[in-house]
């Protein structure tokens, strides 16, 4: 049935999903894809769906933080989805984390926001081993760089006590966007499979040294950072591409 | 400086903001202003500044949830807005909240998923006395009928226990929705005045009185929900309008 | 039925309750009742019925924190009491908080030891605005000053850590005190109408600027608070005389 | 210097203060004791000294719940008080506990609403062992039958969920009340000692077995009860003299 | 039935059991029980049955920790044990509590690991009234010194932060180490009886003043701990004996 | 320097340690090992070191339960152990993982009662993806099916509420054990790298679906039992030789 924030139907898309959060980012898929259609746009929820190297795959943009994106991921699950592949943009938490270069987390600390509704914080945001292995496949086959670890999904964007950030980056953990934990909660509760990749667009670790955090973010238009977006666009692509073979 | 996510400058935005969940009711308030300039579309956070009676106001959409929502409260408050005004949809949780009738709820039970972030969860989601009044008094000059109560902000439309709904309409919660909580809370954090309006699309409460929650929604197009939504825009332009000459 | 605690049965107490902590300032209130009789006396819990102005009033003291409150607010309620009104002192949390200056908060911040055991913390303790508003427009009309803003309701009187006090006053909570949040929680709950209206006796804000808390209080018998005092009880009983007229 | 709440100072109080809930009781002791003098009188906390058979005692009402006992157990504690015995009521949990007997707890359940704001609820609510033994010393030693166990301090009287009660007289708790708690947490961290001593006034265990609560008390006159709280008072002194010939 | 984990059937144990964490302490109570056999060794879980002065008494070791200890705790009650009393290592909290000291507890923080999935945190982990009074008259008939106070029970015995440790020596807590709370709970909760006897290898107050915490442990192998430990044995197995003979 | 509890120094553990639960199963490990030795014996916790195909390796057993592992992983670390990897039995939690065979889990659910003390509950217990694919491609080299998912490692044996298992049955949770989540968590802290894999020994979603829980478990001496045991053994050995190979 036609699912009520994405409008789409059983039909419109693919068992392959990329979920990116930022609507302006579908186009930069889109143009990858062949015999590509728009199926739907509400919301600034906006679905295409066509082929890459001959396999179907659906690019669906879910909006900012874990309640509004965790409203997608089901709706996907809904329609038949299998696998859910996100790209998106991380702030380092790390040092050797530099802007522009990509992340391909295979766990999340939960503060999503949504999911803590769906089971106890102690359950594990984790990504698919499958899907994780198909992304460091691609990516290495393609010789790009990029660095593993835990990521942190968090809700507060504009949280202004150093603290908040440090705590978290002395335990190692390697970058921080909003997104990622509810799509490997909503994934793995739901059967389906889900992956990560992110750019990193600052270094939080590094503005939140002093008594103050620095939360301003250079333009993401820098030519670094849409180099390393256009990276995880192509590694997301040819991980669709080896999972869907398999599907 | 320039917002990171809105893409607004200061001297971008009125100081009374109006900010509706889903961007594509912003043209419904655009009809109504004049001298109107659409300021900025970022990641589906789309700004309008225009005059309403004279007064000068501004309309940016928060997408879906509170995350991505108390981004954009906390950029408009960075650019100086005094006065936040919510317009969204909300689920009735009493048996009298009818499809398409308008709720005006001063306070909410946080589950927003991010402002627990903030402040811990004991600390009051709670509207500004003079906005809640100005939202009230508006919707009484012009005949128009409305709810009022405490309101729930959750953060898992796709919860499917129906006791989590059955929960809050056995203690007279009057509607639930997923932004207000974050919206009483950053503006209180922020020293900024806040007010809500809904309008009902489904009651939940209903759905989920039996083994099963009926999640399905029929078309936000209805005529009668459609009424209820331009019923809300007219009151908060007028609530608008009053506290503008007041600032 | 009798109610244990308050020892009063239906009949005995009007649609509209005064409630204020401490028994010692019931008889201020009796001063300005007509026809006025003492109904109970029990624990520390007193109770009179009068007129005030012609609308029926009662007076029940409550002892001091949540627990013992909120049983009185539970018996009266099931008397059939529509109306509470606390009247009662407060520790200034900002600066312009001054001894014997009046505040009528919209809504407190939930440490009152009782009702997190009815629901959970991220419920509102607000005020119903109807109750609300006939303070502040009392207050307005006998040309009295007052502060508003969220109070915090709280249950360790002799905490000795200055955080615990500074951590809201960083956060524009503008009083302190211990029985208003049980107040409006279990009204909201009961579906009875509530507000509160305190004086001031201490800046506690002040108190715990630096590594020590100082907890004195000077006596409450000073001219500047006894004014504050009379000043609350006469604003409570001329919006209990607007409510009741409205009943 | 002059404690604010119970308005006693230095040299008003004994070593030894028995600390009943219900101001009402405390003539009961009063009778008991030679070279008595009322202390103070204050917001329902009632204080007298005298001599019980030639040892000093004081006899202070607490009020009602955690947060108004802590208070006087606090300024009792800073005016040198070295051992604390509360007597009091108690609804039992056990079907044995039946209405007029006595139970002298050695430990607490903390739910009593103002502790958990002095340490985490995981530190124990724990009867000096000295002074439990005094207590149980003396009831034996006067062939008083009685019940010891872990008892529940709420502070929730009014909860109507039988499982609220049911789930800890599942597991063996002997009885409930509202103050212990609070006594026992409060003596340990201020390095006083301290004991507790209830009579039973009615069975929750055995009112709540059905869908549906009977919260109803029948009278406290009942000379069933009145037998009971005449025993807890003699034990209470007895144990008072027995503890304070070794101070 | 034949019991999993100690490889224990009806019959194998007495009424009273003593249950050292180290397998490596089981010998040195065995040289004191006439008639004694091993009964079962599994996973480092030793039982030996025996009889003290005549008393039958077994030993059981229970590895270390709550979870381990709780599985011992557990089917040692299944097996129809009444009384059990552990002997174990604290470190102390208190500058006073020197290495080889006894320390005999009445009362357990809960950081056990186990009991939390039991019951809520805020019951009390106490010491039976009548173990305790049996330990330390045992300690006193021998003329062997003691400290009593209230333990810290806690899971994370490699934790680096000074203030994990400072935060409860400043409470007044007297020893810390890791079974005991779960001795207390479980043994209540089973309708078993249940003391603590430790003896001190280490000061962690001492060991965590400054920046960082030395978690260095001396040889247990040195005299003056050894000595401490025979003490506590001596007095495990008087008291042992006392209760025995009561049963 | 010496580890306190396992009594191993520098120089006796290799870059990589098995860490069985069981004592009784590092024999079992000890036979497949060439030029073996005994490192320590202290507590239960015994460590040999050898080659296994020319890759040193120690296997050192845990204990049961978060706590005692817990303190056996940070030795290790302490000692420089690069990889770790558990070998263990677990219950079934989905009706397709019979007695005998293998799970292999990529993370865990936390309630292992050691860890929530080191890093909130919402950080992941999550298998290094290095050791986890070593441990699945040594299963898959050797034609030995095995199960992968989420585990769940708890700490309370002896629960007695069917849906304390039933719920996470219900979530496809995999299995259930003690020690994992612990593993993974200090692992992931301490810059280890580290696996699991467990064998069954029975099923507790079967045997929690009625009103009780049938706790009972076979003789862990079955053939069926110790035919898994033995594969978990080779899986986990040679994956240890292929990660040695590589560090």
């Amino acid at each position: 049935t036609l699912q009520y924030h994405i409008q789409c139907r059983p039909g419109d898309v693919a068992s392959i999903a990329i979920v990116p959060g930022d609507q302006g980012r579908v186009p930069k898929f889109v143009q990858h894809l062949e015999r590509v259609r728009e199926v739907a746009n509400n919301r600034g929820l906006i679905s295409y769906t066509g082929l890459y190297h001959g396999v179907p795959v659906t690019v669906t943009s879910t909006g900012m933080g874990g309640p509004s994106a965790a409203i997608v991921y089901e709706e996907l699950a809904n329609l038949g989805v299998r696998v859910l592949i996100r790209v998106g943009s991380v702030a380092g938490l790390q040092p050797e984390v530099a802007e522009g270069e990509n992340v391909i987390p295979y766990a999340c600390i939960r503060d999503d926001g949504a999911t803590a509704y769906y089971v106890p914080e102690n359950y594990p945001a984790v990504a698919s081993p499958r899907v994780f292995q198909a992304l460091t496949t691609a990516a290495e086959e393609a010789a790009f760089t990029f660095h593993t670890g835990i990521n942190w999904s968090h809700s507060a964007f504009y949280h202004r006590n150093p603290e908040y950030y440090q705590r978290w980056a002395r335990k190692r953990v390697v970058s921080m966007e909003m997104e990622a934990a509810a799509l490997f909660v909503i994934a793995a509760l739901r059967g389906v499979e889900a992956g990560f990749i992110g750019t990193c667009y600052a270094n939080r670790a590094e503005q939140s040294r002093g008594d103050a955090v620095d939360l301003s973010v250079e333009s993401p238009q820098r030519e670094v950072i849409q180099e390393g977006v256009e990276r995880s666009i192509i590694i997301a692509l040819n991980a669709a591409e080896s999972l869907g073979t398999r599907l």
